[in-house]
């Protein structure tokens, strides 16, 4: 887990049973780390978001939506490595080939956006943002492929945009949802795509909000 | 409105399109009040909870669950006039006989707690409770026969009690509840009734919550 988590995801990571190892964004290879660990102590590792059978997982958030509303016209959601938005691409456009599918990432955090620009991964530096789930400097080999063969497309938001949705949602959502999760109603909350008379699925993803930054969401 | 109710709950109804009249709960009648308003401006009065229409629209929350879980095996609802509760009772009854039905109250508001154990409707003081939307003296003249026919019990709670749960609802469900809404939690987690082993259905209702609140939520 990067050392500038919040305290919140470490606290309920140790209530589910985890023990943490800590690892700098800036300097350090969490995959590195994480490979060593699983040599060195006989562990399997489970990528976060590069493994069919974790996207597959994730996707079945679309298939409620589509299980709920068949016609939706549109479904967003958040991307960091993209493995909840390529799971629900594929379900998504499977279901209801129609639909237009988008994912959401941050204005200076847009290596998917420039990925898919550029028909290969790209690789940006450590974007600086408030929405610290998705900070991924670049798509995973496979949620990229899928991404590249299902999505409509990729909508930018800033720092400023996420912060009035974040607000939004909580004064009259009631839902306390962090940065990275409130990237998809950011960027409907902006008119970053036109919603008017149209059936939108928005994906909602990541709770971990600390004191500190609710206090300033306040 | 009452004076003293949240400044979310002012802004959020004027926000709505409404004209606010505040009244002092301790020396003033509300009911008299909208009387005389709904008199004098030939408006329709519609009762917040002794009215058949409100009670039935409340209680489509019980059919919801009823529909996603047929067999559950008890439903638990907060009480202040009884509006919620009755509905959800008369639905949950109806498709499910044999469900335990609950109400929860604030242990200093603890009027239909009364009402149903004298077998007759009681007044009491105007509670001292955090839990401002079920701060109710009497249930109403309709809820209280439906609740009489209909429910298993009251569970009450105190403060202390619905503190804990709003917490827990904040940081762990990631709901930001107000304390009325968080009672039928605080029931289930102060062990006020007994639920390992079965499936439970808690209606969580309202989140007016100011910022003063949720400051010393935190």
């Amino acid at each position: 887990m990067p050392a500038d988590a919040p305290e919140t995801k470490r606290q309920a990571t140790l209530g589910y049973g985890a023990q943490l190892v800590f690892y700098n964004r800036q300097a350090e290879d969490r995959e590195a780390i994480a490979r060593q660990l699983a040599t060195s102590q006989g562990l399997t590792l489970i990528h976060p978001y590069d493994d069919l059978r974790i996207m597959a997982g994730q996707g079945t958030a679309a298939m409620e939506f589509l299980q709920q509303i068949p016609d939706l016209d549109l479904l967003l959601a958040p991307v960091g490595g993209g493995g909840l938005l390529s799971g629900c691409s594929v379900v998504a456009r499977a279901l209801n080939p129609a639909i237009g599918i988008f994912g959401v990432e941050v204005d200076v955090g847009n290596d998917t956006y420039l990925s898919l620009q550029n028909g290969e991964r790209v690789t940006i530096p450590l974007p600086q943002t408030i929405a610290d789930g998705i900070r991924t400097t670049t798509p995973g080999i496979l949620t990229f492929e899928v991404m590249r063969q299902t999505l409509d497309g990729i909508l930018l938001v800033n720092d400023a945009e996420i912060w009035q949705a974040m607000q939004f949602l909580l004064w009259r959502m009631k839902m306390l949802v962090e940065p990275s999760g409130a990237v998809a109603v950011a960027a409907v909350l902006s008119g970053k795509i036109t919603v008017a008379g149209k059936r939108v699925g928005i994906v909602i993803s990541g709770g971990n909000v600390d004191a500190e930054l609710l206090k300033a969401l306040m």
